[in-house]
């Protein structure tokens, strides 16, 4: 990315003295992230300046106009919490028994649908103060056709068997029904329609390019990676 | 410090229409610092952005012109590695035996001087660049009276306790003398004109103000307390 925005600055400053640009990345992730961790792995000698900011981008994390370019890789799907009608036992949004909206009724998925449209607001309102005029976003993340519900989706079946994972450990007495009941997935997957219509909305923003990287699952199910990925994605807030 | 500042500056602009500022705190400190424990106690709601940047701060850290204020507190003191001859057989400034330089022959004291002011030349060089034309820089920092030697100074003293324990050891059989032989306290405890030198030499930064905390040392030695004190010093590095 910075050689990107590199090669493009020496293109449009072609023929006139260019200034050697100085790049300062900031790495984002939640305070329980591992930042340590990522510290360490940083090239000694890099082409940029390193820092770390801890804390949740649906909320402000830089002071007004201080960004230039915004990256979120692969997070976005995330929401900022579980939806709280799905665990109310007395709203008919709740989800009991679940871990996700895989196959739940219309009350489930619209309360994650409308969670998934306040917090992409809070993320588009806090990055609308921090980028300068003229700023960028590139966002990448994992999405689903355009009306497809969650059963049609790999990501939702794959969610679906945590959960009925998490079932057969209640039925055997591993863990207790109220703990399988009292969790759920905050995660929401959006169509290229649902994007539209919240940056639309939101208008601070205007897109500029949207593109679909076609990630075909691979025709074998391979049991070990499947729960390793499910793993990665879920150890920590289980 | 972030009080201050917001003080000041409702103070200069008195009558007219104040902005609210917004502040960024960055925390600087050696890759291998604990951020992540830093990241947990810092205050949820806290009047600061705030971030987490790994790296010495005898190099650059920032790019140009982006920082207003630079506040160093008990950290220059610190040198950026062992003065070389210290630790070289062959050097007429070689500290064999010794951890510090508290009772050393002037050519060992020298060679941490030395050091001392390439250091010290560095860190202002990084600071100037990065610091905005009329940024500010506090430090505060463990130094000695004027013409004092380090046998005459609590830090120096202490420093030989450190020695006298790693050379009882190696006696002892516990720890090879090898080891006690490379191992020195890479420190400097300047005087106020070593760091009048300096910054004068330097001449990137003019002193604005430069006070003197005085911090008596206790009648009675506790050894506990002096243990302690030392392992938060020096256990990381031994």
């Amino acid at each position: 990315m910075v050689e990107a925005v590199e090669l493009k600055y020496q293109s449009m400053q072609q023929g006139s003295c260019a200034q050697t640009l100085e790049f300062q990345i900031y790495f984002n992730d939640h305070v329980d992230n591992d930042f340590n961790m990522l510290f360490k792995i940083l090239p000694f000698s890099s082409p940029y300046f390193s820092a770390g900011v801890p804390g949740s981008f649906h909320n402000r994390l830089f002071p007004k106009g201080t960004l230039h370019l915004v990256h979120s890789n692969y997070a976005l799907q995330w929401l900022s919490k579980v939806p709280e009608e799905v665990q109310d036992k007395n709203s008919p949004a709740c989800n009991k028994g679940k871990t996700y909206c895989t196959w739940a009724k219309k009350e489930v998925r619209e309360a994650y649908y409308s969670l998934f449209r306040n917090d992409w607001k809070s993320f588009l309102n806090a990055r609308a103060e921090e980028l300068v005029e003229g700023g960028l976003m590139a966002i990448q993340l994992p999405g689903v056709p355009h009306g497809a519900v969650p059963s049609q989706t790999g990501a939702g079946l794959l969610l679906e068997l945590l959960g009925s994972c998490l079932d057969d450990m209640a039925k055997r007495g591993i863990i207790s029904e109220e703990k399988v009941d009292s969790f759920n997935m905050p995660l929401y997957f959006p169509s290229a329609q649902d994007l539209e219509r919240v940056i639309v909305m939101n208008n601070k923003f205007t897109i500029e390019r949207m593109e679909f990287l076609s990630q075909p699952e691979k025709e074998s199910f391979d049991p070990i990676l499947k729960s390793l990925h499910m793993r990665a994605i879920a150890e920590g807030i289980i």
